[in-house]
């Protein structure tokens, strides 16, 4: 049986496999629909229209002979499937960079060479490195002896200044290599590319992770390769990494009105968590999933784009960064150089700085006078939109900002700025609350006393201003505040925080203060004593951080210290592709780093309890 | 269209492509038959029979529909082609080897360590090499979860000394790593399987080189490669290569009574002359083919059985010998290792050694006071069966030697003491004349005077006794000598030596007793101060060295010294792989080896027309 599927620019026909659902199809044919929850049917965010049948969940729906029964159709016409309309991703690729000298590792060369004779028999690969003083590699033998002949025995090539050895052949009139650093994000990938002769950065990228279409989360996606899907999330993370190699390439060619191919790219620096390293690196995951949490290797690997099944040059030195632990992973890594938190106290100071990357799994590393430590806190997707019950990523649509304006509440949208002049219903619509919108409007009810201290919802709406008041009410047998009456909403419907919704908020904000507060205890600190908060990630672009106090999300204590930066593990990757040394630095960081577990602490628990309840105070 | 091939002892159909050659379609299916000039169609050895055409040359027969209406068939029938009996070979896989002391390369290990926990939770990677000392290659890593937490976390492992890397993951239960030495010989491949932990032999086998259906020398496999059948040339010799290793297996289980697997081999070592290297390592072989005969690579390569696409344990180590030049392969360097010639004077001495490889090509090193040098004549194919009318490989039916009994000639044939009791006609039959017995038939027919030192078939017979005058004949319109009659041969037709074979003959003894003599005059030596001369290969086992004497293959001066030494390069591979320091010593060898090119000597063509005449002497 087939399904035609309808998406936004194209359509293709589905060959659909006995019974399957709707979801496994789109995850078999690499088709990225977010399913946060990884096809369990529980978050209810994987929906398509099917005609004939309305919306869909598409992880519900088995393709059996009834449904073609149900749309009114015979078994030998296909199912039409539509897909909805896609969002525009609108991710951080600009951040932090520390000061640097260029020092690249692969650099372009040229040789002369006498042509051989019968005096002069030696073999190519000899001959090569008597005059380049180059080692050649035993993939690119083959290549060797054309090489040689049609450039006259002048040949070009791209080498690695450490080993000598050659990345690539090329030809006289190519670049300087060009180096590509990538930080593969459970959510979103951000890519950059540079000259590597120059230093100069060519271009940016970004794009939604497709592996979302396993699920939202490290879990759900290890759960999935560990269900036979491995060589799959695989598949998916390669094409995207070659998509974005695509799009720098465009980008860099239009920009300069050079003719850049995918061929010169020869060096690649890859950071991301430790799950989405794995999935990259082919190895099984699921010892990060249970406790005690075990990944296969958290070490620098050098390899090459064949190595990773990368469709770009198969002899691109391909470098994935070191992690930490299985859940402080090669991005943290990449922020702590770009923060330069392991060189905060290289003269001799009592410095201490804080680094937070606040996503699925809340990061933290804290460097202080008695060196690093980090932890990582199981916040739970919630201030990624999941689990939250109008809840979305930050992508266009999403509620990210939330006031409250003389006796009542108003709110901005991401991508409302996008066309001002003109707006369209996608600019002037909500469609759900993003994580900046969802610390926002949490701030805004605390301070208008919708919400209590404890987090219930009043149940006394009629003692505040009837505005205010008329927005608490009882969605499906539970206190409600809407944030967006139906008229105001793309799909009609109210967008609104549920108490459950507040609870998970409750749930995730705790864990985050809490692993702040023990990370200062363990460095034998008090919180007044850290000098620099740096907020990582596209969380930390667009929040209040007036708000984050407000809700208990960071201390009070450390207010007016903090300091968004961006996308640091890109920044950190890109620094490593732009100085040979840095990729030591960075091993020689995460070593150092002490991992501290908490799943089974004690006093992390109740730091946990304590940090429960909203503090009092004022936005 | 289609063809049904029969074969001796399976039958298969093959399709067709249009107006292709019954031999390219043979050589898509990777059928060995031998077509010794690669489908130029100037041997005419590549014979098969296709009903209701009768004998045919496989590589002259376009399969067009003309043939099928002359076969009587319609285009939607089947053409039946028959291919000739096989015939065993007779490979020698014995030969000299040097004192040793078992040193491999491959040991097997097992490490005991910690189970993880929540205050132990370093990555499976670091937890290994902790107990177990050994780094492990990415390839690897995807394995070692599954492996740490079946085994217990007591992992049993193949490893490198040398490098301390892990080669493979085994079971504790499996034996000690195997290893296989190979040579790859232009017309035959041999093979030999160890237990690496004791040293023991387990088991030898052999095979025709499968690449003999894209011709029987160098030249025709390189041009065949150059002309678009590259990977197909490679893809023979590894499936062939495979084969072996299944053989071998077997044989070991056999012999021991123990479960072997191919999995449990780790350690290969291959020798072969440097195209055979080339076509094997992936090289473009062409420049070796034309002047001034340049390869790729001549240097010692370790990689492992993936890099070579051997279905093998895709981690096994497989190291390429060394080679000196175009025409001087890895397996003279090998022959160099498993006589000693490299150590020949290490004791300060003065003396002087020779290594001759006869085949296609004849290879000479001399090893002396002043070190070593080495070249190599183009013989020709002569002694190898190629170019010679009734000739043949050193196989069943072959004539291997020839005497003078009485006033007639008489021989003795290969296979023909296999079953002495009941012999069947392929033991009495002949099938033609192999390398041996066409020095043996010169000899005799010099010494019989019915061929003068010149090489001209009398032209007075009647002047010999009858039986001998009467061998001497007219056939094609030139001057023949028949060794068997039509009764007496497997085809009912006669064997006889025509007057152009005779001059391939001393074209090919001529090449090889100048480069005997040039080497030793280069070395400043007179021939009676040569202390041994060392002849490797089959040919050598078979040769009765008197009869190489007599018709000047080797110099007068050199008698008494020979020694046939069998499979020479075999055994350097096999001592390489039982002493790690070999691969080492072998590099080391061919970088002493001083190579002289002939191609353009002058003194060369000198002693080459010298050599040309036949001596005078007795048998």
């Amino acid at each position: 049986m087939q399904v035609i599927l309808i998406g936004p620019d194209k359509q293709q026909i589905l060959d659909i496999m006995p019974d399957e659902t709707i979801l496994s199809a789109l995850q078999r044919y690499s088709i990225p629909v977010a399913a946060p929850c990884g096809g369990k049917g529980t978050c209810g965010k994987c929906r398509v229209s099917v005609d004939g049948l309305g919306m869909i969940l598409s992880c519900q729906m088995h393709l059996s002979p009834e449904v073609w029964r149900q749309a009114g159709l015979t078994s030998d016409k296909p199912l039409v499937v539509r897909l909805p309309e896609p969002v525009q991703a609108q991710i951080s690729t600009d951040g932090l960079l520390p000061a640097m000298t260029l020092n690249p590792l692969v650099y372009k060369g040229r040789a002369e060479m006498p042509e051989p004779s019968l005096t002069d028999q030696r073999p190519d690969d000899q001959r090569f490195y008597d005059a380049a003083g180059k080692t050649i590699p035993y993939s690119l033998l083959p290549q060797l002896p054309a090489v040689m002949r049609k450039s006259g025995y002048k040949p070009s090539y791209y080498f690695r200044r450490d080993t000598g050895a050659i990345v690539a052949f090329t030809h006289e009139n190519r670049p300087e290599p060009l180096g590509m650093a990538i930080d593969i994000g459970t959510t979103t990938l951000a890519a950059y590319l540079c000259d590597l002769g120059q230093g100069i950065r060519l271009a940016s990228a970004s794009m939604l992770n497709p592996q979302s279409i396993f699920g939202a989360d490290v879990i759900s996606r290890i759960e999935q390769a560990a269900g036979g899907q491995q060589k799959a999330l695989r598949q998916t993370i390669v094409r995207a990494i070659g998509d974005l190699a695509g799009r720098l390439i465009d980008k860099a060619c239009r920009k300069t009105g050079f003719n850049y191919q995918r061929e010169d790219i020869a060096h690649l620096v890859l950071a991301g968590n430790t799950t989405m390293i794995h999935l990259l690196a082919g190895f099984p995951a699921d010892a990060i999933a249970r406790s005690p949490f075990i990944p296969v290797s958290l070490q620098a690997l050098t390899l090459t784009a064949a190595d990773l099944e990368l469709s770009l040059n198969p002899h691109a030195v391909c470098q994935l960064l070191p992690s930490i632990a299985g859940y402080v992973g090669a991005d943290i890594t990449a922020g702590i150089l770009a923060c330069g938190l392991n060189h905060l106290n290289d003269d001799g100071g009592k410095r201490a700085s804080l680094l937070l990357d606040i996503g699925t799994n809340g990061e933290i590393v804290l460097s202080g006078p008695q060196g690093m430590i980090a932890c990582s806190t199981a916040a739970g997707p919630a201030f990624e939109g999941a689990n939250i019950t109008c809840g979305m990523g930050g992508v266009q649509g999403a509620i990210d900002q939330v006031a409250l304006t003389g006796d009542d509440l108003t709110w901005t949208l991401i991508g409302s700025d996008l066309d001002k002049d003109n707006p369209s219903d996608s600019q002037t619509l909500a469609r759900g609350l993003c994580g900046s919108g969802l610390v926002a409007a949490l701030a805004v009810l605390l301070e208008a006393g919708l919400v209590d201290e404890t987090g219930r919802i009043t149940d006394e709406p009629e003692t505040l201003p009837p505005l205010l008041g008329k927005r608490v009410c009882q969605i499906d047998g539970q206190a409600a505040v809407i944030l967006a009456e139906a008229a105001k909403s793309a799909a009609g419907e109210p967008i609104y925080l549920s108490q459950k919704d507040i609870r998970e908020v409750q749930n995730a904000k705790a864990a985050i203060a809490a692993g702040i507060a023990l990370l200062i205890e363990q460095a034998g600190l008090r919180p007044e004593q850290i000098d620099q908060v740096f907020i990582a990630g596209g969380f930390g672009n667009y929040l209040d951080v007036r708000h984050a106090f407000r809700i208990g999300l960071l201390p009070e204590a450390l207010n007016g210290r903090t300091r968004a930066v961006g996308n640091t593990a890109g920044m950190g990757a890109l620094y490593c592709l732009l100085d040979q040394d840095a990729l030591k630095e960075a091993s020689a960081a995460a070593e150092q780093v002490t991992y501290y577990e908490l799943s089974a602490d004690r006093r992390f628990t109740d730091l946990y309890i304590e940090a429960m309840l909203f503090p009092e105070g004022n936005l």
